[in-house]
């Protein structure tokens, strides 16, 4: 591994391949807040090799609680399959002989880049909340520099699902003559008010956890319970009626005669536990407080005149695809951004995922995102 | 005020009128877990006159937190509404000229009934986790010891929305020879296991509560965190996604300057906090925990060789209610319950409330409500 993460108290599952600092004192990364913050850590993974004119790279965003490592290292059998594996390798969509792939830690993440779980410079201990309040726009502005840095000139595409296609969908208006396409999944230009209320339930069961110390838990009691229930209520809203009906019915997880035992869970519920015990060994609280403030307060107009103004700067072309299951994200929102985009001279198409898994079908349905994505890019090619 | 509520720790807003104990040791009330209870009190309130043949009574089971207070006293100005004032009182459809309408609170609430914050009388304290499991035909075999004592025969109807129309349905089912109508609203034969994940987000959110102590916080703090988050949880799924847009958008509670500050809420973070506090004043931890157990422990056919079975015990008629933006009782469940009911050779039918507010219209909507109900009562009469 090449760069260690500067994180004490944390350490994700699968760290990044490398790592690149930028904004050193005093030339500060100043945020969308109008906070600097500096020197800023990014890690990140790249699979194939960049073309000598620089111009076939693909950004690869990740959603919430993703990491870096969105492809597979065929080289190297003993680490786990990156999230996005079923898209992105050898002869895959995103072909990692003819495109360069790209993916790093999101900003105020907490699998080596710089997060509230990093150390402050100023006070040689994590952030905490101390840490600024970061954006989407931040994110997307914070990878702009890695990308220079490996020398990559154009994007073929930026191409994510969930909170990775909010930042497509900022890539292509924040850097419109870098950004050749746009594949947005399961993602829209701002979070409904019904999102954000999941989130902000999920912040509030980290915050009201005695761990959290108002985040000053590093090197403590980490706030599991808390994290564990934000998590149960992401997965709730991840999946749909017809997974758990499907999967889980009304099944218990015991024994049948137990049924009157307060503390016998149904099926439902200890899957639910399990993938909150599961995030607890794997993410930071603070990161999940942050992130998900960062969906909440995205909005793809902010400080333009009006929304047609910024859907007017993409150059496009755009690929939606809405997941027909979506609770988070209804198709019928994407559905109407695309048409809106159309409207502003975009050239867009939008697709649906037929599924019943939810949400989480952007880490699923590989065939079908698949074939919509090659017939996206053949297009163009 | 006739009859004090028993608890010591709690008390909620609008104690009932009444209160009715029976069950004293050793002729304790046998629960369907097979444990036993006693002695229990009942907390009630009655609305009309009965009439001298006993067979004009309506009952009216109510939702999770609800009261014995459904009606309103109209020689006591001073006493909040009740909350089905729309359909309870002269001349409504409901009509307290003609009917004699009761209303208790739930075994295991905390609003004058025996419940968890009730004194355990073989410990002298309050029985906390102590308390057995209750289901909701354990709720439905007590109301009738209260209607018993009252001197009702027979009742016109049964009627409830959500939880309450849970019972509604397990009264037709328990006592079919007493029901001579049934009206459920919102409401199904059983929970679905996404109903049952939010239920259990919930009740994590109690148990997560450094407060709760196992259950015993009485006459200590109160878990109000994680009952205000429970109630955050449950408000979300009794709306609907239009609700929250038309009524709060994505505005901001605070100053749109200060958008970069962490601990600034939406509007709709606002309201979903002001929810959780108002319940805290009002309502029981524990009962909480034990009410939403026995509604995701409840199954209409449990103990029977079929569902089938279950219906066919079901004298009718049966007036079943759904609500277009329900997510908790989705409409086509209900309509599907209908189709079962026929196929059960059970006079049955199915009205929806065409609603944006989700599964809180059965406690809105009184207009569409009280339309199908008189239709319904008065195809009877």
């Amino acid at each position: 591994m090449n760069g260690q993460p500067d994180i004490e108290y944390f350490r994700g599952d699968w760290p990044a391949q490398k790592t690149y600092t930028f904004a050193y004192p005093p030339a500060l990364f100043r945020l969308e807040s109008g906070k600097s913050l500096g020197p800023v850590t990014v890690a990140y993974e790249t699979y194939g090799t960049l073309a000598p004119d620089g111009k076939n790279a693909i950004y690869i965003p990740h959603a919430l609680t993703g990491t870096a490592h969105a492809g597979t290292f065929t080289d190297r059998p003993e680490q786990e399959q990156g999230w996005w594996h079923g898209l992105i390798g050898p002869g895959k969509v995103f072909d990692t002989e003819r495109y360069f792939i790209v993916c790093s830690n999101v900003l105020g993440g907490c699998y080596g880049t710089t997060g509230p779980a990093s150390l402050n410079p100023d006070t040689g201990v994590p952030f905490a909340m101390d840490f600024p309040v970061i954006t989407i726009r931040d994110m997307v502005r914070g990878q702009k520099y890695l990308l220079e840095h490996l020398g990559v000139k154009r994007l073929v595409t930026v191409a994510g699902g969930s909170m990775g296609g909010m930042q497509a969908l900022e890539w292509a208006v924040t850097f419109p003559e870098m950004v050749d396409s746009v594949i947005a999944i399961a993602a829209s230009e701002r979070l409904t008010p019904l999102a954000i209320a999941y989130n902000q339930a999920g912040r509030k069961a980290i915050m009201n956890d005695a761990e959290w110390c108002r985040g000053n838990y590093y090197g403590r009691t980490y706030p599991v319970g808390g994290l564990a229930l934000a998590r149960m209520i992401g997965t709730i809203t991840y999946k749909s009626k017809e997974t758990f009906e499907e999967r889980f019915g009304r099944k218990l997880a015991g024994k049948e005669h137990d049924v009157y035992n307060f503390f016998q869970d149904f099926e439902v519920e200890r899957y639910l536990n399990y993938q909150g015990s599961k995030l607890v060994k794997r993410f930071d609280a603070n990161s999940y407080l942050y992130l998900t403030k960062a969906m909440d307060l995205h909005d793809l107009s902010r400080g333009y005149p009006s929304p047609a103004e910024v859907l007017r700067r993409i150059v496009g072309p755009v690929l939606l695809v809405g997941i027909s299951s979506d609770l988070l994200y209804p198709p019928g929102e994407i559905r109407g951004l695309a048409v809106e985009l159309r409207r502003c001279g975009v050239e867009t198409d939008y697709r649906e995922l037929q599924s019943t898994f939810g949400h989480d079908a952007f880490l699923i349905e590989y065939d079908q995102l698949a074939t919509h994505i090659d017939e996206f890019l053949k297009k163009r090619a």
